[in-house]
């Protein structure tokens, strides 16, 4: 066992974030609007309590018909059908086709009753009441299928994911307004030191700006959690006691500075008084001094005051700790370039930039079969990008290819 | 060239961002406070005004001696010195040692006048009035010296660096109190189409609820860009003219559908109403009918309606024109893992891990010289962390190893 600077036992690394883990639990739960959910963790799987889209409709400007009113229609030889009427976007479609009929739709609109196709506008022409029909259409063709993007029960998001702004989308078009979601910790942020003054304050020999403080504030801030600064403790037990105390209104506390085996070395000894000390000292240079206890059930993060070994404990120690309040392990974060082998080919339009959406597991991936730009779930099933560039025709099975995360890979605690 | 969907001519994407990007400017610097300025970028060079540290400081707890008085001292044989006081952490030091005498400090004490190495606790005994030394001490020995982490005059941060939580840190240990940035844009954001009703409505069959306006808020949310929802307009002339005005209230305005050359797709026709149209139509998939205006030296962003064409119109075109805003071109993103060549070597302790700050660009990879944890700089003028696990002697010069960005890459237009 190594021994430095007076630790007895020096814990190592995954062992302190072991014990510290099994120390930690789930906060609870609270609803969030939709417009302002992105980064939570989701509390419960989602189920699909209707089809997406609802009702047949049409993926583009023109005529809804009969495919087989189509069949053998040529520039030369143009089925000629009746236009009984207009469907808008957004209006209920109250009529229904016969043979022999046609109605103008547009991109969205209801597909009407009796009609399984949508002829585009640039393959007709209009005369009067009737409209000449220039192309043969197999049925179904330009029409977005009722529950073609989510089926009533599918599950559509499970707990655990930390929500992405897709998701958000996702959960609008099935109505939801509000979404379940672990609650965040609120955290307090003490700095001790007697030689510490804060920034703005005039300087003096002999004393240094509190750096730590807006630091750890800054580094929360950036992960969202909701931060409160206690400020300064003086190295003196009745005042971090005090500040102690004050601290555990709020779910976390963080302690900067104090921590080692000095004289003035106080706040594990503190910790102690009040609750537990679950490590102090641990395997790892900065960030050796590094302490974890529990207050009246809540952690207690004891940071070292040098700020470079602040900043390592905190991203080493604190950032998983508060990840596991909401219940998630972050395995992959968002944005990281992956390597992977493509398991199926992939074709693109020469001039065109694809943004392929694919899904990343494991050096594997997976393109998803999406029949339509239109569709959010091809954003929520998939958690990366793999962009084709313009001069390119694809790619072939088997090729390795780089692509880009949209979405943290998690797993869940309990 | 590429038709498609009714678009005579479809521009590449690097095309269309080249001509939005020519057409944006920097809006202009704001005071923030240095506890809330990460992701803020910086508006102007932060050069040191004064030393860090601002006195000699004892970066152990021990005795401050004259190095002399200690030369030859052993175990069997120590110096003898006589303790004229003690410094506090955080004290002014008002005394001078002499010839003979040593001073008790703490780690962080500054050092008194006349001395010039501190002694560990470990290696000395007091007795009575007299301490003795058993260990010969170089000069500076356990002094962390005037400016040995910042001098005067040092530039210490330029402009362009998007503000990370060391950056705070350092500008607190320099004293400030609020920092110049360059000011971020507010987005508003309106969704078209007659078919959308807003999420928590009751559904109707032809109706559909809006979902991308929810997920661009979340995304405009995700990067802490002020977000202002103007809801769904119908599309109707009238409307959406009356929410584009509204919406120019703010500095950047998002419309999302009725961007393509159907009938019903309104919105850049009212955009050239105003201002001008800069590009409409990319090559790129999905996100094929994405436009991009001026109105009232404004950008507004039109995004196509279909939801993946939406998400990956927002992060081509939108995250880009909105970091432009704040002067900034975003080269690398932080957290992302990079492989490189390490240009020196590196040696760590067995049974410790180790966190090197270095400095990685364009694959290779540059450690360091850093004298102590407590040196701030360390993490400021690093952009990566290089972790040496526990079973590791360290690396060689040339060996390929992965580090973790801590910091965005960045470049400044303007």
């Amino acid at each position: 066992m190594v021994r430095d600077q007076g630790f007895k036992v020096l814990e190592p690394v995954d062992r302190a974030i072991e014990k510290m883990m099994k120390k930690l639990r789930t906060l609870g739960i609270e609803n969030v609007s939709i417009y302002n959910c992105v980064g939570r963790v989701l509390a419960r799987d989602i189920i699909a309590e209707f089809e997406v889209p609802e009702f047949d409709k049409s993926a583009m400007d023109g005529y809804a018909v009969k495919a087989e009113d189509t069949f053998g229609s040529s520039q030369t030889n143009p089925a000629i059908l009746r236009v009984i009427g207009k469907i808008e976007v957004g209006e209920i479609p109250e009529i229904e086709i016969k043979k022999g009929e046609a109605v103008r739709v547009f991109t969205g609109s209801a597909i009407p009753k009796g009609a399984d196709a949508v002829i585009m506008l640039e393959h007709t022409r209009e005369e009067g009441n009737f409209v000449q029909i220039f192309k043969s259409l197999p049925p179904f063709k330009n029409v977005i299928k009722k529950g073609e993007d989510i089926r009533k029960g599918d599950l559509i998001l499970k707990r655990g994911e930390i929500l992405q702004p897709q998701d958000a989308g996702l959960l609008a078009s099935l109505g939801f307004e509000f979404v379940e979601v672990y609650k965040k910790p609120r955290v307090s942020v003490i700095s001790t030191g007697n030689e510490l003054i804060p920034p703005g304050k005039k300087r003096e020999i002999g004393k240094i700006y509190n750096s730590n403080n807006p630091m750890i504030c800054n580094a929360l801030k950036e992960l969202d959690f909701p931060v409160f600064s206690l400020g300064i403790a003086k190295d003196r037990a009745e005042e971090i006691e005090k500040k102690l105390l004050k601290a555990l209104e709020f779910d976390a506390v963080i302690f900067t500075g104090g921590t080692s085996v000095g004289s003035h070395d106080l706040v594990p000894e503190i910790v102690e008084k009040y609750g537990e000390i679950v490590f102090h000292g641990v395997a790892m240079k900065p960030g050796l001094p590094t302490a974890f206890g529990i207050v009246r059930e809540k952690p207690v993060f004891m940071l070292p005051g040098s700020p470079a070994a602040t900043f390592l404990s905190f991203h080493t120690f604190v950032v998983p700790a508060l990840f596991r309040m909401m219940n998630v392990r972050i395995l992959e974060r968002k944005w990281s370039k992956k390597k992977g082998i493509l398991q199926s080919r992939l074709a693109s339009e020469i001039g065109i930039r694809s943004n392929v959406r694919v899904f990343w597991k494991n050096g594997k991936i997976y393109p998803v079969k999406i029949s339509g730009s239109g569709i959010l779930t091809s954003i929520v099933s998939t958690n990366a990008i793999l962009v084709i560039p313009e001069n390119f025709e694809g790619y072939e099975t088997g090729e390795e290819v780089e692509v880009t995360l949209f979405r943290d890979i998690t797993e869940v605690f309990e």
